[in-house]
């Protein structure tokens, strides 16, 4: 779950700010196929993978996350379950 | 070096919440021994995991991560490096 919102993030930024995943994969310096399966949710990163894409996309990680979390609240909210 | 200062912000916050390794891992679902690891910075926690730590301690992920990203980008204009 956090995961996949961590993906619809990084994939929306990415688009805003103009950016491939293969150009983003360079400018991170992590591996394209990676950078794919982080969008589809499939691959959790680690806080590393987290800082590194973020200051290649110009963000702060900090924003980055605060948005995964509003996000991940409301899910959590919608399902009512207790975080 | 990211790790590093996560671990640092983790130790300091558990202790602030007056929480043992033993109580903040069992209230957080994760391994005691891996508590450890990230507190001394040896592992590079997961964004799930840094969810799970922050929640456990009351705190918002977004938090913890700022804490953790001006340390880091203090150490790192102190090294005269780029980020």
């Amino acid at each position: 779950l956090i995961q996949n919102t961590f993906g619809d993030v990084l994939r929306k930024y990415r688009k805003l700010h103009g950016f491939s995943q293969e150009k983003l994969a360079l400018e991170a310096n992590v591996d394209r196929t990676y950078l794919s399966e982080l969008e589809r949710g499939i691959r959790k990163p680690t806080i590393n993978t987290v800082f590194a894409l973020s200051y290649a996309l110009g963000l702060k990680p900090s924003e980055v996350i605060r948005e995964v979390e509003e996000e991940y609240e409301k899910i959590v909210d919608n399902l009512g379950e207790k975080v």
